[in-house]
């Protein structure tokens, strides 16, 4: 079996890692638009090879799109054109209704099959890529009635095999949950780390007074804006919609502080400490 | 030297424990609300022994106030009264300027030190405490010239032979800047837990869909709301003014998403990204 990763980053190369080591007669042929990350990729022995795209698809079994969003939507129409038949491309982007649309249209869709795993990390590239990524994360499939039935099995036994646990929505569905759960958290930290960097024009100041808690909210703004950019365009209505609720229970709990409505205020706290039972999930896993 | 701890929480209980592994021969007095706590804190060895507040005043040698900040304002005016002359009593709080007003107004002013440990966590109680929390983490003390120098050597020691670096300013600085790097991570995070749990009516697809990305940044919705309420309202000027900074970039992000502008946003995130380096220095600590 051939797996080409096109996009050899944190989620392409951690994917490789991880499958390589279920799969040790695999071969792996890595595409990047960067020959210094290709370097890096062949040499902390994610890939074997590196080769154009071309090539790459030519002699491919499974095609995996890891690229950012924007790109899987460029790239995905010629990588089903020129396709080996009964080979199989699976995206692992992080928006899903853009890129099943464009795949929909195509004569080729079965052979797609549309996969977003619940991982990642605020680092990028290569270097970032580690095989405990994705063993014991979620994945979700969208669309899988669209996909060949041997597609489908093909990405579903690798999937498992590295230790993930399957779910499966629609890309309509996918979008507007990863908004709330995913993408917002990601607005919400760029946001923050830039009021105080405008604020706090010494970063001394606050890399004196900053604590963990502030390291830990902040953290997704130290996240790539070239991977993020296109997501929250093609999620943009969800995004935008999620982002308004935010800013609405921003508005909301500011009010309540400036009336020094101390009663109200505890009790929206109270309701956002029921969080505490999904993270404790979420640590566990 | 007896030092008693007023309100034997994740902060008073952790400075009690680091305290007493450089000074073993000191006898350590809790006084709590809650016989609960107090006995978890016997049984954890934080204290040696529970008091009613006048019983440990009388013999104290310092007295650390570090009950949420409302509480430190109801009490610190009676225990300034009843503290044995030459004893010393220093807070914890995440406020300053009220606090800091409160003790001016009183005649034992000298005897007070006002401090704050830039740590903690999102959990709370005798059960949160643990000795490594305040080691090689940052101290503030406001006012210091209004200290005694005896009662601020005294306080300065403790700190310093704990491991803690020390740094001065007054209490206005103190709040404008906490507001910024501590207080508005705290708002951002609640309002996001609460945000996704209202729209996600069902636990469990939050559960199967948030990657760790999403814990990191909502961890602080997990804080206590008996806590904080008092602190918002202690720093409503600055809080409210930073929460009024933070929804415009917010609302200028959203304006760039629903505007489909990608040159702008990847602008905003780049900017943002320079948070890294300070986060850097953070994680090192």
């Amino acid at each position: 079996m051939t797996i080409s990763i096109i996009g050899i980053g944190l989620l392409g190369g951690s994917f490789a890692l991880a499958v390589r080591e279920k799969y040790p007669k695999a071969t792996f042929v890595g595409v990047d638009a960067s020959a210094v990350h290709g370097q890096l990729a062949l040499a902390k022995g994610i890939v074997d090879t590196i080769l154009p795209l071309d090539e790459a698809l030519a002699q491919s079994t499974l095609v995996v799109l890891a690229t950012p969003v924007n790109t899987i939507l460029s790239l995905l129409p010629s990588v089903l054109d020129q396709l080996p038949a009964g080979a199989t491309v699976l995206d692992l982007g992080s928006t899903k209704e853009s890129i099943c649309a464009l795949a929909d249209a195509h004569p080729n869709r079965p052979q797609f099959v549309a996969a977003h795993p619940m991982a990642g990390t605020e680092n990028s590239g290569p270097g970032a890529a580690f095989k405990e990524l994705l063993p014991g994360k979620n994945l979700i499939i969208c669309d899988r009635e669209k996909s060949h039935p041997d597609s489908l099995k093909l990405a579903e036994a690798l999937f498992s095999d590295i230790g993930m646990k399957l779910f499966y929505m629609t890309p309509q569905e996918h979008d507007l949950h990863l908004a709330y759960v995913s993408h917002l958290s990601h607005v919400s930290a760029f946001a923050l780390g830039l009021t105080v960097l405008e604020k706090e024009k010494d970063e001394q100041a606050i890399f004196d007074m900053a604590s963990t808690g502030f390291g830990s909210t902040v953290r997704l703004a130290k996240s790539s804006p070239q991977m993020w950019a296109p997501i929250f365009d093609q999620n943009r209505d969800n995004v935008s919609q999620a982002l308004a609720d935010y800013i609405e229970l921003l508005q909301r709990f500011k009010a309540l502080i400036d009336d020094r409505d101390v009663p109200a205020s505890l009790d929206f706290m109270a309701r956002a400490n029921v969080i505490r039972r999904v993270l404790e999930g979420i640590e566990k896993r």
